[in-house]
């Protein structure tokens, strides 16, 4: 069992947590993954190199980490706890709802800039590209699983759907506009989507 | 008026031209679009480098001519004319034939080690992203366009469907699947989106 740090090594080391994290985020998005390294990490945080070390074992464990934070803190400014999605017994207004949610995240410079490096070099780098796709996208995807199996329950969805793949019929959509930005991104467009993947497009 | 080169010289150019985009592809797919250069396209190609500045003003512009041709031999090697989509009279079936053969090209090493080399280097800057969308990405999703159009006129898609937003329902899975590894790739996958697509995942 590991003692528990005294308050104040507590509050340095979550402030250097933090500088690691911001620092990590801010160097990818400016030079990219190949070549971003600890030690400038560390140099950009103001830590020795050591000090990441301690923490983590690679840069990518430092960017996987730094994202999760990322992800987190945008749930919370959006009003919402993480790892959750709306279920308020309209799933129509519920999708639109996160996707809106998401659309304001995608065009945050903040997000954008480090999430474009990273997805970038998850391209052609498939070991980093499957890493990060298990612990950071598909945890995301599975509250879309989720919130679907509970509209299968309630009759919103058919029971014979598939929710792993009815949900990518609003989500990849929009992530093909802000990965190749083959379209502009706005809230009709996702709330377009949303009607589109629930009643389809053949008459009804 | 040019010209018209006698037989030989055509023939000569031909081969030429053949080899730098094999050489421009086969470059981009080892090391990444950043270090291919025009220098490097030429010593693989075994012409002289103004042989390719007498034909192209970059590297851009050869790759995007050699993805052009690629996509050609493509469509040839499936035995339809580029540029067109078949219109049967049963959209769901035109559908699923043409998502089944971008199937098999994303999984040809041919087609799939270069584009992902171009594709991770389109997500992060943003002018070659824009140019190749705007030359390659978006004539093939304009057909799409075309085929939905001439499925609203039979009645077999309703006619506020916005066909440039509902292509993407069956396209942009199959593109994020592909792009981020996000799962399997295969016939009844495409299948399943195009049904979810023209139906709805809602009680009909």
């Amino acid at each position: 069992m590991v003692n528990k740090p005294a308050p104040d090594a507590t509050r340095r080391s979550e402030k250097s947590r933090r500088a690691i994290y911001d620092a990590a985020l801010s160097l990818v998005g400016e030079v990219g993954y190949p070549k971003t390294t600890v030690e400038g990490i560390a140099a950009r945080a103001g830590v020795g190199k050591q000090t990441i070390y301690r923490w983590w074992s690679s840069k990518a464990d430092v960017l996987l980490e730094a994202f999760l934070d990322l992800g987190e803190q945008a749930a919370k400014a959006a009003g919402h706890e993480p790892y959750t999605l709306p279920d308020t017994g309209d799933l129509a207004a519920d999708l639109k709802a996160v996707l809106r949610a998401t659309v304001d995240e995608l065009v945050d410079p903040r997000f954008e800039v480090p999430s474009r490096a990273l997805a970038a070099e998850g391209v052609v780098n498939e070991q980093l590209g499957r890493e990060f796709v298990a612990k950071l996208l598909e945890p995301q995807l599975q509250l879309y699983v989720d919130r679907l199996r509970a509209a299968q329950d309630t009759g919103a969805v058919r029971g014979d759907v598939d929710p792993r793949i009815a949900l990518e019929l609003f989500v990849s959509p929009l992530a093909q506009r802000w990965l190749q930005r083959t379209g502009p991104i706005s809230y009709d467009y996702t709330d377009t989507l949303v009607e589109y993947a629930l009643h389809g497009i053949a008459p009804r």
